[in-house]
């Protein structure tokens, strides 16, 4: 299935910093057919580095979707019984409006005067696009890592508009560790000369800044067992150590790639923007504590998270879990077994798409 | 106490690349008395980024050295009871021979030109060093992390030459997540331009590149659990979110400092030189396996690792341990409950500290 995104601009967008955004463009990509009732729509959040392309093969790049493999005819977001939509977040740099593109009050790209964005704004952004497709209440809303925070988010913040809330190897709010090594990326580009300020478009990007931005992200997304298991020490291409600063390692060699594939297709000012929505985030912010942001929703929630994920460990899972219990909330939870660290909710999904699957046939069996 | 460092020059150090260095200075320090059967004498061995400076106030600096809680007159390394020895390592820039150093050949900075350089190699150089003192065995080799590597190196090398082997929250060798993270290190150096190959000696170093290494050791020598007793998502100097790129964290103010105050006292390039000697370390290369290396050693050992150390965690120490025991070694194993992270054996003495004085005191009495 080849699949194109499609566009909406909408006239504004009050932000939480204050600011707000004269225009802003969604770029996002639809799955299967909306029923006549308008309830079996499911909108599907992506990681930081992601976009609306989730499933199918992109007509741009000739690539699948990052979820490809949960999201199609039969999948665990089966496309034949759901109506899937998913939108690059504010901020990115896929069609969304964000640091790249052009402000339309001054004709030139924004950079750094796009104002900083947090998690609510995210979501507050595609609440307009959900009303725009004219869906009243989503069946659900579902993603991993900084999907999760926005599914989490679209639970407190709209209640009314969502019946069933999926995050997955996420947490409610950024720890000390997290924002330090989104610190660490944010301080690698900014390192970069090629950055500039930011100013940079039209000119050379800070690709080796970014590059390294990367380098530390894909670590903390794979495990010290999935690296093992990859990679373990192999040597790369030769038989004995090189004794020079070449590649000698294959796991070297793995990450160089990554780093530079990465610069390919990512704009390092969102990746600047969108770490600090990350640790900005704190769902509990301006609402008392957790179980009272919690209090105030009315989904079901299914909650996964995956033994070797240091990076969104378990007991953050929990946390949500407690909260909700704690207010008679309707939740269940799954820690899965995985080697794959965080990556696992995106490539080790044999047991996570059972469970998507039940989760999502009994939601829209009741919803019916 | 008032400490200054003692230097010696040796002719020539051939090295595991195969090269050789034709002079080669060593910065040491030592505290204690050697006793006139020569059989007090422990050699510590520091960590990546330390030096020979283990105790008491530096001269030079007047801060107190890296091990200060655990060597002096009634500490763990009793400078009462024994005669200690530490030396900066070859590669360092703290007074031994380094890629900073002159190349008498040239007359110029080695920079890049400086071979790449093994822990073997590290250890046949205090070996010398030991020679020199006139100790012709050891009664004890500790050190931690890249130390405790050394002191493993120690135990199969120099078997005859070292009565017991203290290695602390280090590996037999680097597995792919622990080289993964210096080679981002590797690059964050290599990406600053001025870094400029390796040739900033008499210019600008590369401050920013070898600040972002710096910066992601420091989040791999913290746990998640320290970072947020430390930390927490307490904000700086401000009651909210800044909503800009300046620091909005404690944890991010604190990672920018570190960074910025490591450039001052490092060289970068002994960073890329070091680094590669810890992706390099594997005890059993060359050896057939990791027991049959053991099975060459001679001491008694005792392995030390820590519950929150995820940098070299405790599944590597037992890797250690299993070998030892399957050889009929003698080898003592705690695992000591700390939230500090790798940074345990450093700041976390309390228990560590008692177990040292024990096994010191028990191997001191043996060999007497």
């Amino acid at each position: 299935m080849i699949v194109t995104p499609q566009h909406v601009r909408f006239d504004s967008l009050p932000l939480d910093s204050g600011a707000s955004l004269a225009q802003v463009d969604v770029a996002y990509q639809t799955y299967g057919v909306l029923n006549r009732s308008r309830s079996n729509g499911i909108l599907l959040l992506h990681a930081l580095t992601g976009d609306a392309h989730v499933a199918g093969i992109s007509q741009e790049t000739g690539k699948p979707g990052w979820w490809d493999n949960s999201v199609g005819p039969g999948k665990a977001f089966d496309t034949e019984k759901y109506f899937i939509v998913c939108a690059n977040v504010l901020g990115g740099c896929r069609g969304t409006t964000g640091p790249a593109s052009i402000n339309p009050a001054t004709g030139a790209h924004y950079a750094m005067s796009f104002p900083v964005i947090t998690i609510c704004d995210m979501v507050r952004l595609q609440k307009k696009l959900v009303d725009h497709l004219g869906i009243e209440r989503l069946l659900a809303v579902a993603g991993g890592s900084m999907g999760g925070m926005q599914a989490l988010e679209w639970a407190v913040a709209y209640p009314e508009a969502v019946a069933a809330v999926i995050p997955i190897a996420t947490t409610s709010r950024h720890s000390a560790q997290q924002i330090a090594f989104n610190e660490v990326g944010r301080q690698a580009i900014m390192a970069d000369p090629d950055w500039n300020q930011g100013d940079y478009y039209g000119g050379k990007p800070p690709a080796r800044g970014l590059s390294v931005a990367r380098m530390v992200g894909h670590i903390t997304y794979m495990s010290d067992e999935s690296m093992r298991e990859k990679f373990g020490r192999r040597l790369r291409d030769k038989e004995r150590y090189g004794f020079d600063f070449s590649v000698d390692f294959e796991v070297e060699s793995y990450l160089r790639y990554r780093g530079a594939q990465f610069v390919e297709r990512f704009d390092a000012n969102s990746y600047l923007y969108i770490t600090k929505a990350l640790d900005y985030f704190d769902l509990a912010n301006g609402r008392g504590s957790l179980a009272e942001a919690l209090g105030q929703t009315a989904a079901r929630f299914l909650v996964i998270s995956f033994t070797s994920d240091w990076l969104y460990p378990t007991y953050q899972s929990l946390e949500i879990v407690k909260a909700l219990r704690s207010r008679n909330r309707d939740v269940a939870y799954c820690e899965l077994t995985s080697n794959y660290g965080h990556d696992a909710f995106l490539v080790d999904i044999g047991e996570q798409s059972e469970i998507l699957r039940g989760f999502l046939a009994s939601t829209f069996k009741e919803a019916a």
